[in-house]
């Protein structure tokens, strides 16, 4: 069973969204038959790297709300990050652009740690308050899990995996996806947003039900049936 | 959209089946994207290469029916062969072991001609009454298509392909598939039987509708949708 899940790094639900993802699967029976691909979406392509608001700033300039109620905003999401066990730091959060640490994960996916990239870039942000645009940043934590520094550098310098980048959301655009999370399953079914983890233990079962399902026969009723067995030939009316 | 068909070369209705299905497929805005593949499944694997009675002394003695009686029966048959545009010879049918043939068919198609060879076999066996079984004649026919007549010698004098047939055979046991001939779209729907190309013609559309189906979202109702978009993130009970 193939999950593609569309996400940001500086997406709040995204983070929280693959935990219940990953809870359901760590619970799924079958989760040894699921594979995750992580697809690029970058929910403001425009955003500067460098910005001197703070994620309260932002968000109350963004609303159109006071910057306590951007706060309490922000803090209810923090509570439902922490409900499945994540630390999100508003305060000292860096927003920034994400399309430098998109290319990094994919680089990370074409060396075979793309989820281990993807989860290190969500933790830089949220948890970690790290610049996520900054090339020495990105460096640091393709180096942690085990990509080589220099070459992550050369990387980010030049424009590889931009290509790769803008095909993801060229197919998101495709798919009509216009937010994330969103979750794809065998090519097929979609869950949109951090759903509860009970959405995608049933999504998952759902799935892997129909792929279990034998042939489905669509003989239309009332035609004759024309076969040969080991017996000899029919014609029956069915 | 792939097509599988478990068919044997000694099968009145597996002929036919396949010809209505290919008129389906002529008919098919997008039969381009079609694509089939033989599938081998014996209906009689004890048969022996060389039998003493003809086709209808063998339906006669099967069914417990006089050998007038098959005669009429395989003449219905023959009609609808007729109607298909091809010609049964049930007089002179040459009833045998058909284990070669598909060996042959499968070396064939790993020479990309397998429907070629398919095609050649089963117009062998009903409308040209030759001995399906018979080395010499099988050279012959895989000549005909394009293949090295001696080649061909050389691998029919052998076991080799002999796995292919049985792995199809055991697939068709698998699927649950008793009699012939047998369709597999996309590995999903099935249609058991020689149906009318109009069965076929809806099949088709219906795995094609499928196919380009955009994306089904499965978000449980009046559950929490939590996304974000270029405009931010919402929580949406839906």
């Amino acid at each position: 069973m193939k999950i593609e899940v569309w996400s940001d790094f500086a997406c709040p639900f995204c983070y929280i969204g693959k935990r219940r993802l990953e809870q359901a699967i760590e619970k799924f029976p079958h989760r040894d038959s699921v594979e995750i691909e992580f697809k690029s979406f970058e929910l403001d392509p425009n955003s500067p790297k460098d910005i001197d608001m703070n994620i309260h700033e932002i968000l109350s300039q963004k609303y159109g709300m006071s910057v306590e109620q951007a706060k309490q905003m922000n803090a209810n999401v923090g509570k439902q990050a922490d409900e499945v066990g994540l630390t999100y730091h508003f305060d000292t959060m860096i927003p920034t652009n994400t399309f430098d640490a998109h290319r990094l994960a994919k680089y990370a996916a074409d060396n075979g740690l793309g989820a281990q990239m993807n989860e290190r870039l969500l933790k830089a942000y949220f948890t970690d308050s790290k610049k996520i645009s900054d090339p020495n940043t990105l460096a640091d934590l393709a180096e942690e899990i085990g990509l080589h520094r220099n070459e992550a550098l050369t990387i980010l310098s030049g424009t590889n995996f931009s290509d790769s980048v803008r095909a993801d959301e060229e197919e998101a655009r495709q798919l009509g996806i216009t937010g994330v999370p969103f979750f794809v399953l065998n090519e097929k079914y979609a869950i949109s947003g951090a759903q509860p983890v009970e959405a995608f233990s049933n999504a998952l079962q759902m799935v892997w039900d129909e792929i279990k399902t034998p042939l489905k026969i669509i003989n239309p009723k009332k035609s004759k049936s024309e076969y040969c067995t080991g017996e000899g030939c029919e014609v029956t009316e069915e």
